[in-house]
Parts: structure tokens; C-alpha cells; sequence
């Protein structure tokens, strides 16, 4: 009953494209300081207190493969995913809202896992289940969480603040959440091929782990407040340290400068990578969902987390006309390209 | 890989039903002040300010027919049916986050008309979007909304506060909504049958809006305001009539009576549904989607609304042990059957 006369595919914009494309006509009217645009918006409240609020959709198929996805470490992980974006505004997550698609296929069973998961987070993370919706779909698993968080209004850290010298830092290591997620589609293509054989595990449980149960950073942001640095600018690496060095830079109006040698690639990440003859920089670039901490800082903070375990400082903000750039182990500059991890 | 042993199909617990079952469990940690179980959640911030949270998840083929719902009209409800849940609290919306997971089958020409809607209803009810995701799905359209209000303290109402002799009030009329869905359902079959038969909407205009774009009632909160009435409980009316009492009664540990005559039906909604040989009184209490507000309040205040056209006096609160009753046309008092719609 209804046509269209021009059409565009979706898949021409990417994922960020489109929501700055659907977005770029809603103006602010409210008590809003921050719409969409960061890793969470930013609403006033009174007293320099703010709200913080994030929202993020996990679909069967896109984001997870049930055949070897846990229920209840994708309830775990929907929940922390979230919570990742407000402990990237350096705010405190406080409340959740999740909603579920499901098909008949889903027994209650399995949603009940799916809800352990959810609720074991709560608990780990000091978090409220607030809300929800639950609903039938035609085909398949939809999960829908926002998260909600507070912060004292001069502790928030957005995507735009680095500024030309400032230090480049990421919590963790990376590329190991990719590496499991290689590790298990390789186990579910000999599972089946011959569903007798077992799954080996063994040697892999790290990349498993980063895959299917992520953390969030809470402890960094307790960190920085205790060693009194406030990062110029933060986001968390859900898409790939590439990807989210364009949007620190784009966001800041600056360029960025990454050592590759700085990179911090666990052991166990590194050999499952050249095990599979990837390069792992590569996966660390590109491949995402770590939910590590990306922040830029003041090089006058250096001595602070110098030689602090949980902290790498893996290059420097530039100044835009720099572009962003890596600097190769063999001492090459390439601009860097930012292949992140895309839902479409 | 995995299996369950036992299972229960999810149809057996109800929408309703199984919310409870999985959020049991739950404990509230935070400055949250009501969680899961009433139109929205409600969260302390400062000075007796109070942020008030809703979420609704829309699914292709389950909430919406888009063989007859335009995609502008549908996010333009998508956003109205969580206002109206912030506004059944006798709070004020001030912030949405949408999410969207579509098929390929969808141009971004669709989706800009889903986001003209929910732009349309965002300066209509001067709402921020303030956030969201959006994702490719393996069929269909699903859309997650989140809203986000705000409330002084003293006035926030919610289901629990109904006390015997309280009059039941409810704002505008009802039934329509559902003639409405059943007009557009027999207009489809016979376009199905003969495509070159064009449908003849006119007379059906009334039923067909309250369908296609329901409106939330923000204009109640201010009315209740200006006479003065704060509701001792209110809920939107989203799934009928009858299921609304039920959770009324059920929050509030009180009975209901309503009498079938005072229910307000629309001449057209009450034609079409004659037409279609149904019970227009049925299609009242178990219609659902017209996202009237309804409330109870203290007799004390009859005559500030004894006589105004937005409001129907439909019965009134009795003790639990009464149970929820319909006096009939006819003068008879039937227990009521909650046969709301249910997704799944």
C-alpha cells in the first residue's frame, strides 16, 4: 500500500553515519546539556549534580551467535556494554532499563538465564534494574539496555576535550575480545563439521573470557579520581582502537599519533593471533568490543601513572592538520584507517 | 552446544507475568525510589526532585502491520506511548533515547520518515532525543524507546495510592484505538483479495488517527494541576480498560466498580463496532492503545470535575474483598475478566 521513490541503502552511511544523519535536525530544548553525539547524554539536574544516560541494542545474528554465546553471559555482557559508556563519561552508572525481543524459539528457561546474567551484573556493578519491556518477535533474540548514571558536573569527561601534547592513554590490553570471538566461530565451524569432537579450550581461556564475559572499567575511574587526574578527553574501545582514535580526534578537532609498540596486547592474544596468522596490531586496531579506556591527559599528569600496571600510554594528541597516524615498530609513520567493527 | 533440560513456553506466564517473574529477584540499591512495576521508574535526584525513567519495545508483526502503518506515523507513536507513560505518573517527559534494529528490506528513506515522526512528536510534546543505537536485524523492524521525565517530589502519582470510596476517572474516550486496528485489518484483507480496490476511509477518520497516531495526554497534567486534583493513582490506559483496573486494584490492595453506562464510547467508535457486530463496551475494556489516563481521586473533589468534558467519572474504588466488578446497562454486577492484549 505504501512505495518509496528514491531508495539508499542503509549500508552507504555505516552505523555512525546514519545516526548523525536521523539526528542532525533534533534540537535540544530541555535541561539537556549533552544529546546524542558522545558515549552518553548528559542532563542537568540540580546543583551541579547531572544525569548521565546511555542506550544500546544487542541483535541475534549481528551482535551474537547463540550456538556458542551463553544466555547468561549475554545477559552479563548486554549490561556492561552499556555501563562501559558511562564509566567512559568518568560517571557513575546507578540504573538500567532492558528490554527483550524474543521468538518462540526461547523457552523461559533460557530467558531466565539471560536474566541471571543481568542480575549478576547488577549486583557486581552496584546497579538498579529500573524498567523494562518484554515482547515477542517473528524471528530471533533483541535486546535493548539503557544505563543511567550520575556525576558531579565538573567530573565529567567528554569526547572532545584533548588538546595538542596531551598524552594518549589505554587502560588494559586490547585485541583480545576479537581474538575469542575468532577462537569460538573456529570451534563452531569443527563442531560443525563433526559435532563428536569436544571443543579444546585449554590455553584460550583469557580470549574466551574477554569475548564472552567483558568488564567494564569501573576501578579506573576510582583510580584517576584517587591519583587526582582528570583526562582531557575519554571513551571506551568498543569498536576498535582505530575507530575510536577517529572519533577522539574528530570530536577534539585534533589529530592523534599511536606508537604500535605501545600497544598493550596480551601474550595469550598475541600467539592465538599469529597461531592464526593475523597481525596482532591489527586486532587491536580493529578489532574491538575490549572495553578498555581510551583517554588523553595532561603530559603534566605523566609521573602519576608512569609506571601504574593498569595504564599504557600508547601516543599523543596532535594537532589536526597531523591527521591520525601510526607509528610502525619498524619506526614508519602511515595514517592510521579506521576499520572498526560495523552493525551493518 | 547448549540445551535445556526443562521448558516452559513463555506464553504460559503472559507479558505481565513474566516481567514479575524475572525481576523477583532484584534488589534495589540505589537512589531509585521505584523500580520495575509502575508506569516508570523513579529516581531521587536533589531538593525533592524526582527523574522518572520509561521504556516500550515496538516489534514488527507483533505491535505494527506496516502494510497499512506508515513508518512517520509509527515513530511518531513509538515516542507517544512512552510520553504517555511518563505523564502517568503526573510527570513531565523531557528526554527520549530511540533505538532501531531493521532488515535489509529497509530503504534509509523508511527510516528518515520513522525519525520525521519521532522528530514530529519530539516538538510536539517538546521532548530532547538524547540518544540510541541502531543495528541491522536478520528480519524485520524493532524499536526501543526509552523516556525520561522529570517531577517534584510532592507530585508524583503512582498505581498504589487508590483507597476505597475513591471516584475512577477516566480522561477522553475509549474503544477507538481497537476499531480502529480492526478497520485498518479489514481494509488490508480486502486490498489483499482485489488490489485495485482503493479503501474507502471516509467516516472512519476519528477511529483510523486513534490508531495511526495516538496522542499522549499532557494536557491532563496541567488541567489536574489548575483544579487543584491530585489523583490518589493513575495509569495509562495501553492495554484496556479492564486489565487497568486490574493492575490498579491489585497495586492499590482495593476492589473496582465501574458502571458500563458511564464508560465513554465515541459515536463512530461505537457505529464501526455495531458494524462489525462487536460489543462496543468490549471494545472499551479490552481494546487497549487509546492512551487515555485513568485515576481515582478523593470524592472531596467531585465538583471540580463534575462537569468537565475531558473527564468520565466511571465508577469507583471499594474494598478488596469486593473484587472488580462491571454494572451493567441492564443493572446486573458481573465480575470483570482482564483480557487485555498481550504480545506474545
Amino acid at each position: 500500500m505504501f512505495e518509496n521513490a528514491a531508495r539508499t541503502e542503509i549500508s552507504s552511511l555505516g552505523e555512525f553515519g546514519l545516526i548523525d544523519h536521523l539526528t542532525k535536525n533534533f534540537v535540544l530544548k530541555n535541561n539537556t546539556l549533552k544529546g546524542v553525539g558522545d558515549d552518553a547524554a548528559v542532563i542537568a539536574t540540580e546543583a551541579g549534580k547531572r544525569t548521565v544516560v546511555s542506550t544500546d541494542l544487542l541483535v541475534e545474528g549481528v551482535h551474537f551467535d547463540l550456538s556458542y554465546f551463553p544466555m547468561k553471559h549475554l545477559g552479563y555482557k548486554a549490561v556492561v556494554v552499556n555501563l562501559s559508556d558511562i564509566y567512559a563519561m568518568n560517571a557513575k552508572p546507578k540504573q538500567i532499563t532492558v528490554s527483550v525481543a524474543m521468538s518462540s524459539r526461547f523457552s523461559l528457561e533460557a530467558i531466565e538465564e539471560l536474566y541471571a546474567g543481568i542480575q549478576l551484573a547488577c549486583e557486581k556493578y552496584q546497579i538498579d534494574l529500573v524498567g523494562g519491556d518484554t515482547s515477542a518477535s517473528k524471528q530471533g533474540l533483541t535486546i535493548s539496555v539503557t544505563a543511567i548514571g550520575e556525576a558531579n558536573e565538573e567530573e565529567l569527561v567528554y569526547r572532545s576535550g584533548a588538546k595538542a601534547n596531551d598524552l594518549l592513554v589505554v587502560t588494559g590490553d586490547l585485541g583480545g575480545a576479537f581474538c575469542g570471538y575468532q577462537f569460538l566461530e573456529r570451534e563452531k565451524r569443527v563442531y560443525l563439521d563433526n559435532p563428536q569432537v569436544q571443543p579444546d579450550l585449554s590455553g584460550h581461556d583469557y580470549i574466551i573470557e574477554r569475548q564472552l564475559k567483558p568488564e567494564a572499567r569501573k576501578d579506573i575511574i576510582d583510580i584517576l579520581k584517587a591519583l587526582d587526574i582528570k583526562p582531557t578527553s575519554m571513551m571506551d574501545v568498543s569498536d576498535g582502537l582505530a575507530s575510536e582514535c577517529f572519533h577522539l580526534a574528530k570530536s577534539s578537532g585534533t589529530g592523534i599519533t599511536v606508537y604500535e609498540e605501545k600497544i598493550p596486547i596480551d601474550p595469550t592474544t598475541y600467539n592465538f593471533a599469529r597461531e592464526l596468522e593475523m597481525d596482532p596490531t591489527l586486532c587491536a586496531l580493529s578489532g574491538g568490543e575490549d572495553y578498555e579506556l581510551l583517554f588523553t591527559m595532561s603530559q603534566a599528569d605523566f609521573a602519576k601513572i608512569e609506571h601504574h600496571p593498569d595504564f599504557s600510554i600508547i601516543g599523543y594528541v596532535t594537532e589536526a592538520s597531523e591527521g591520525i597516524n601510526l607509528i610502525t615498530k619498524s619506526g614508519n609513520k602511515h595514517p592510521m584507517k579506521a576499520q572498526g567493527w560495523t552493525a551493518f
